[in-house]
């Protein structure tokens, strides 16, 4: 009888035991579950960092839609934090009178988003999916859902991948007469433009602002610019060209660029030429590659945008992409600066927040 | 003989005083009449400051353009550096991790214009004329020269001008949810949104997130937003709709805003409101009056710009006026945001260089 007594309460107490352990199960599987599925379709998704990504972060984090943002790595030729380790000194940042480095103005605005919550994961998106919402974003072996993309990977300029070329890179050589060309290192100094296209061109015209004299360095016989442009540098008594040639290397003396090897094309001729600076002027490369041709870009891959807007559109159509937006210079070619940069971030965060009110 | 000789010394000493001075005052006309004339017509006229017009000067003055800022005085019921001098907190404007004060970010701005050698001038422009080239600036008695003109004054918030609004604007009283909402004096409060159109329905949705329930006063018994966004606020629980009611009193309790008074407009019945916070959104005027018809603006005069640029054009046509630019909020009713502001300033400075290069 005492078997069987205790027998009964033991089966009893593990009864309740048990009940109590299958009770816990299910609440904490609903909560897992609930928790899950909260978090498994994000609101904003940010790709890329830079002025736009961080300033669309500052914004979107302060409209509390808790961005996570996956700030480049190794992706588009950039290497991890690439863009924090160039020293060049930025002048033209409204709201730092006199100067501030690169790096330290980006390591600010990356705190900034972390200080307002932002998620920042050093990660390289692989694709997005745009077929259906939520929006798929891949990351290695992770797929992330969400409501709504900001697209703020850069557009990196073309470079020739010569020797020294790494060394001097933002030292002695630069993509941007607008942001460089007036800092002292380059003033009175016989400096080089490299290309023959609009933008080369302007970049001479504008460099000789500051430059004693002005050489610019054409692959072809002829510039590709259009008319008024090429009018506009040879009336420029400060340019020279020089067709058929190609920079081949650079000599330096004391730490301080002084002339450059040129060659030339057709006769294979090679001469010194004095250079205190070089502008690469060939191009930039849009980082949009792993959108595989769901956003409309022009023909040379810059995302186009709705006007007066960060909106991006369907290929080959008039329709508006519902929560995807583009910021920075993945969708500006003109421009280029980090302060546009970072208003188009502002502007593409404050679009998204406008579309998930829609959804709310 | 010695009076004769004495006379003759004296009249020979002072005809050479004579062409002395007749030689240097021709040089000095000569110096003065070149100075003049050069200086003259200037290449940029900046007429206004804030982030758009300062970050302009930055880039005009990089680009060795000289420029001449108005930044305005008493106009537009904006006292001197009244910009200056409301101390709100920033935290959205990229580059500063934690806050900045606004008259500390703007203060850095005009000092890095200076420090890159803009020429500032305290004074407010009455009118400009574009009939003919170079165009005309007025201020005051003096008609300034310029080869082209980057428009940046703002966009001022309408206000009600009731009693106590002077003391509590930008303490409790705001025109911007986007800027303050999200800062701690309104969070978990009880706010008050003033007006009944789209950006109001906009505010107060956005304003949700952030405070406990938020209020709408609309003086009419309709609201005249789209009918999407008003949708969206009957949806939205946590707003509530006083229908014919404006606001009359703050009542405040240990410098901290607690209560307003409001009044129905139809009954002139009185009673007190719970309100932690007042945001106008009774919309903005854009500071265009001395433009006096010369350029197109949209039905609330703001200016209306060329797509991914800040030019602008002739009123009722498809033409740009060549050299003029407007950036920053005078033709920005959508975003508003400071640092949206700054990039449209850089826009400006660079589409001006651009312009008088091909002048060039």
């Amino acid at each position: 009888m005492f078997d069987n007594f205790y027998t009964y309460k033991i089966s009893q107490y593990e009864n309740g035991i048990f009940y109590l352990f299958f009770a816990c199960e299910c609440v904490f599987f609903l909560v897992r579950f609930r928790r899950n599925s909260i978090k498994m379709v994000e609101k904003v998704i940010i790709i890329g960092s830079w002025p736009a990504g961080h300033t669309a972060a500052i914004y979107a984090a302060r409209a509390l839609l808790k961005p996570l943002m996956f700030e480049w790595f190794l992706a588009n030729g950039v290497a991890a934090g690439g863009q924090l380790t160039t020293t060049t000194e930025v002048e033209n940042f409204p709201g730092f009178p006199t100067w501030v480095q690169w790096p330290e103005l980006m390591m600010k605005m990356r705190e900034q988003s972390l200080h307002s919550w932002t998620r920042i994961e050093t990660k390289t998106v692989d694709a997005i999916d745009l077929s259906s919402r939520p929006y798929k974003v891949t990351v290695a072996d992770n797929v992330y859902e969400t409501e709504s993309i900001i697209i703020a990977t850069w557009a990196v300029a073309k470079r020739l991948h010569l020797p020294w070329e790494e060394t001097y890179w933002q030292k002695w050589i630069s993509a941007c007469a607008v942001c460089d060309g007036g800092l002292p290192v380059f003033r009175n100094k016989h400096l080089v433009v490299i290309g023959g296209g609009d933008s080369a061109c302007e970049e001479a015209n504008y460099l000789t602002k500051f430059a004693s004299k002005v050489t610019m360095l054409v692959r072809k016989d002829k510039l590709r610019a259009s008319k008024v442009m090429q009018q506009r540098v040879f009336d420029n008594e400060k340019i020279d060209i020089l067709w058929n040639t190609e920079w081949k290397e650079i000599l330096w003396n004391e730490k301080l660029m002084t002339w450059i090897t040129v060659v030339n094309n057709q006769t294979n001729e090679e001469h010194h030429l004095e250079a205190g600076g070089l502008f690469y002027a060939i191009g930039h490369k849009p980082a949009t590659a792993f959108l595989n041709g769901q956003i409309a870009t022009d023909e040379v891959w810059y995302i186009l945008t709705v006007p007066w807007s960060t909106k991006v559109l369907a290929p080959g159509s008039e329709e508006i992409i519902p929560g995807v937006y583009a910021a920075g210079d993945v969708q500006d070619k003109i421009y280029r600066q980090a302060i546009t940069s970072a208003g188009t971030g502002c502007m593409a965060a404050l679009d998204a927040e406008h579309y998930l009110q829609t959804l709310a």
